[in-house]
C-alpha cells in the first residue's frame, strides 16, 4: 500500500480521497486527534481517530514517537491551524514508543545542551528537523551555484601526507598496532611499517590541492570534510566540519570578494525561497531564546529580517589599513572596554575587534582585504609596492553579524621565487611542497579563492548560536559519541 | 580586461567580435596555430598568431602548458575540426613553462602509470580532464536527483567511536604524541588522555547513523568520503573513497532495488546528456586502449552503447539461491575453470563467480538478493518462514559488467529482539550501539538502503579500468602523496 508523504498531502487540495499516511506521532489529544509527522516538512497532519469504534489497547498505544500507519479520507480540516486533516479509517501500529522511556520528554522542555547527547533522537523535535532541513538545501544551493556558473567539483584527499598548510593542529592517522607501535633504531614510530609508508595526518584544508585542479580546469570547488584538533571548546568551533573552498585560474582578489560576495548571497537566497517554513519556525524560536536575554543583547532584526538586510545590501569592503584606524579611534578601545587594545598597525584582529567593526560600527557584512603579511598564511600574494614593514598581503576575510569570519581567502603567490623565499622564511621544506611549487613552474597565472566554514554558514542561517547544533553528529574535545 | 570561458567562446556565433581567452598551451604548430585549453571543455580554440609581426622572443615562449593571455578577434575557421578560431591581435605569456622540464612530454604517451605519479599535473590532460569533468557532473546529479525526490542530505561523521559496523580494517585517529603515547598501568595506550577522551577511527559507512535520520526525517542520504585500511593493492579498492547511501524510512527491499535502479540510470543518463564531448572522447580512448587486448577480451559495446543499453533495460532481478544454481551448473563450475567451485548454497560469491553471471550469462546488471544470513551483516532484516540452516537475509546486492558489486543493499532489521538476538551472537556489545538500538526501542519501522562506491560508478561511466584514475589524489598502501 503506497503512502503518500505529508509535505504532498498537506499541499493537497483535491479533498475527499483515500489516503495512506505513515510516520511518528508527535502529539495526540483528547483520545482524537493525533498530530502525525514524517519528517518531509516541520508540519505534521492531524489525523482524526474515531475513538469509539478504535480499541481502546490501539488508543493506548498512540504514544509520542510511536511509528504508526493511517488510512483514511482527507478533508477539509474544521479546526484552526490546518487546511486538511485526514479522519481515519484504519490505524496500525508499526512500532511502539514506550511514553514513560522516550528520552524527549517534550513536556519537560529539554534543553538544546541535553538534546546534544541524544544525537541520534534530536532530529526528531521541532528545531533539529528544521535545522537538518535547511542545511540540506544549503548543501544542495552550494552545488547547484557553482555547478551552474561552470565550477568542477574536487574530492581534495582527507589523509594527507603533507602538513605544511600549517592551518591548525591535525590530528594522526594511523593503522599500527597502537600499544606496540614498530619503532627505528633510534626509538622513533617507524612510519615505513604504517599503511601508507609515511606519517599522515587528517587535511584541514583542501585548498593546495584545489589550486592544483583550478591550473587546469580553471574554476573548480570542493565541499568536504575538515579537520582542526584545538582543545577549544566554544559555541563557534568543531574539530570535525564541513568547508567550501572554490578555487579559480586568473581571479584576482576583486574578482575574488565579487565570487564570495555572489555565492553568499546566493546560497541564502536559495534557503529563503525553498526552506520558508522552516526558517519561519526557526525566527519563533530565536525570538523566544532572545527573551531569556536582557533587552540589550537581543538582536535588532528578527531572522528573516536579518537574512534579507544581508541579501538587500552590498557587504561593506575596508581595508586592514582602514579598519584599525576606526579601531584605534573607537569607544571600547579608547575606554580600554576591548580585551586587546589596539595600538598600532600590525595588530592580529581578535574576535572582539571584528564583532565591533560588523555589529556596532558598519552594522552589516564586511570584508576586511589586504591585511599585514605578517599575521597571514605563506601563500598569499604579497602587495606590490608596499613599505619596508608594512608589507601586506592580498588576504580578505568575511566577517559577519553574530558569527565572527565566515570566510578567509587571498589571491595566490603566483610567482615562484617569491614563493619560495616565503616558505624559507618559515622554515618549510620545498621537497614537502613540490607539486605545489609545479604549479608556479609550469604555466603560473594569478588566481585566487576561499575557503567557508559551512557549519558557521548554516548558523547564521538558522539563527541558532551553538555550532553544535547545526552538525548532526557533533566532533569537540571529549566528544565522539555516536 | 574580462576573459571569456572557451567553452563559451566555442559555442559562440556572433563571429567578428574582439575577445579575450586566457588558458594553457596544448600545442603550438607551424609558429602560427595554439591549441589553448582553459580546462572548460575538452575542446581547445584555436589561436592564429600573425607570426610575422610577433618578436621571435615571445614566440619561442608559447610552450606546451605555458599560461597565456589572447586577444584578437573570433573569426569563421577556415580549417578542419572547428566552427570558429582567434586571430591574435596581441599575445601575453602569462606563466612560461620549461619545454625540457615540464614532466607530462605527450611525445612520449606518458602512461596511466606514469601520470599517477604526476596527479597535480595529469588533470591538464585530455583524459583527466574529461574524468574529472564527468565526475563532477555525476556528483551533481546525485545530489539533484535526491533533492528532487524530497531526501535530504545528512553529514554522517567522518571520525567515529563506534567500529561496530565491521565492514572492513579501520584506520585509528588520535591526537596523542605518538612516539611516546601515555600509557594505563597495564601497559596500554591510555585513550583517555586523547583528544575525545577514547579510541576513534575513520568511518566505514555512515549507515548505521543515516539509518538514525531517516527515522525522523524520513528520506536522507550521505554522500561523503569512507575509508578501509585493507592492504589490497587492486584496480579496484581506495583506502579513501567516496560513498552514496541513501536510506528511507518505510521502504523494504523491493522498494529498494526499485530506487537503486532508478538512482543509476538517473544519474548515468545525467551524465550522457551534460558529458557529451567528454564521453565520446573517453570512448575513443578506451577504443584505442582494448585494441592491444586480445580479440576475446575486448568489450561487446563501446562506452557510449554501454552506458544507453543499462538505460534502456531494467537490470535483472534474480535470488542468491537462482544465482547458486545457474553457476553450480555452469560450464567454468563443471569445467572447475572456477577458481572456488561452487558446491553448495550458503558459499559466498567471488569475483569470478559474480562477472560470470553479469557479463557471460545476463549481459545486463544483476540484481542479486535474499543472501544467506550467515554471509550478510547482522543489521540485515531476517526473511521470516525460512528453513532452519537456510535463513536468508533481506540484502541485496547491484552487479556490474566490468566492474562487479557496485551497490550493496539491505532492509534492516526492524524488531529490537530479533536485532540484539544477532548482535549477541557476533559478539557485538548493546552499550556499544545503544543509540542504533534506540531506534527500534521508540518508533521502529521497516526502512531500507544502500551504499553504492561513486568511484565505481565513475569508473563505469568514464570506460576507464584503474580506480586510481577516477578519484583526483588516490589513496592506497604506500601511497599518500600530495
Amino acid at each position: 500500500m503506497k503512502h503518500t508523504r505529508i509535505i504532498d498531502l498537506l499541499n493537497n487540495t483535491k479533498t475527499l480521497q483515500e489516503v495512506t499516511v505513515k510516520g511518528w506521532v508527535r502529539t495526540f489529544r483528547n483520545n482524537q486527534f493525533i498530530a502525525l509527522n514524517d519528517g518531509s516538512t516541520i508540519h505534521n497532519i492531524q489525523c482524526v481517530v474515531d475513538f469509539e469504534n478504535t480499541p481502546e489497547e490501539t488508543l493506548k498505544r498512540i504514544t509520542t514517537s510511536a511509528a504508526i500507519c493511517v488510512k483514511g479520507t482527507l478533508v477539509e480540516s474544521q479546526g484552526a491551524g490546518q487546511k486538511v486533516e485526514v479522519q481515519v479509517s484504519k490505524i496500525e501500529i508499526l512500532g511502539d514508543s514506550d511514553a514513560e522511556k522516550y528520552p524527549i520528554q517534550l513536556r519537560n522542555r529539554p534543553s538544546l545542551e541535553f538534546l546534544r547527547e541524544q544525537a541520534h533522537l534530536r532530529v526528531r523535535t521541532n528545531v533539529f528537523g528544521a535545522v537538518m532541513r535547511v542545511r540540506s538545501v544549503l548543501s544542495f544551493a552550494v552545488h547547484k551555484y557553482f555547478q551552474e556558473k561552470g565550477f568542477y567539483y574536487v574530492n581534495t584527499p582527507i589523509i594527507t601526507g603533507s602538513d605544511a598548510e600549517g592551518a591548525g593542529e591535525m590530528f594522526q592517522v594511523s593503522a599500527l598496532p597502537f600499544d606496540n607501535t614498530p619503532r627505528t633504531e633510534d626509538g622513533k614510530v617507524d612510519y615505513k611499517e604504517d599503511f601508507f609508508g609515511k606519517q599522515t595526518n587528517l587535511t584541514v584544508s583542501g585548498q593546495l590541492e584545489a589550486e592544483t585542479y583550478a591550473m587546469a580546469l580553471g574554476q573548480v570547488y570542493t565541499f568536504g570534510p575538515t579537520f582542526r584538533a584545538e582543545n577549544s571548546n566554544t559555541s563557534r568551533h568543531l574539530a570535525e566540519f564541513w568547508m567550501i573552498e572554490p578555487e579559480v585560474a586568473f581571479n584576482d582578489l576583486a574578482a575574488n570578494m565579487d565570487l564570495a560576495e555572489d555565492f553568499i548571497q546566493y546560497v541564502i537566497r536559495y534557503a529563503v525561497e525553498n526552506c520558508a517554513d522552516d526558517l519561519k519556525f526557526l525566527e519563533g524560536r530565536l525570538l523566544e531564546e532572545e527573551k531569556q536575554k536582557p533587552q540589550a543583547e537581543r538582536s535588532e532584526m528578527a531572522l528573516l529580517e536579518k537574512l534579507n538586510f544581508v541579501l538587500e545590501n552590498n557587504f561593506k569592503r575596508v581595508s586592514y589599513t582602514e579598519a584599525i584606524d576606526i579601531l584605534k579611534n573607537s569607544k571600547p578601545n579608547k575606554n580600554k572596554k576591548f580585551q586587546y587594545l589596539i595600538e598600532e598597525w600590525g595588530a592580529d584582529l581578535q574576535s572582539e575587534h571584528e564583532r565591533f567593526l560588523v555589529e556596532k560600527h558598519f552594522k552589516c557584512p564586511v570584508i576586511l582585504f589586504d591585511y599585514p603579511a605578517k599575521i597571514k598564511a605563506f601563500y598569499m600574494r604579497l602587495n606590490d609596492g608596499t613599505e619596508p614593514g608594512r608589507e601586506t598581503v592580498r588576504a580578505m576575510d568575511i566577517l559577519f553579524p553574530g558569527i565572527g569570519e565566515i570566510v578567509g581567502g587571498s589571491q595566490r603567490e603566483e610567482r615562484l621565487d617569491v614563493l619560495i623565499e616565503k616558505m624559507h622564511a618559515l622554515g618549510i621544506e620545498e621537497e614537502e611542497l613540490w607539486w605545489y611549487l609545479d604549479t608556479r613552474r609550469f604555466g603560473t597565472a594569478v588566481h585566487s579563492g576561499f575557503g567557508l566554514g559551512f557549519e558557521r554558514l548554516v548558523l547564521f542561517v538558522t539563527g541558532m548560536t551553538n555550532i553544535r547544533d547545526v552538525i548532526p553528529f557533533p566532533r569537540t574535545p571529549q566528544n565522539a559519541e555516536f
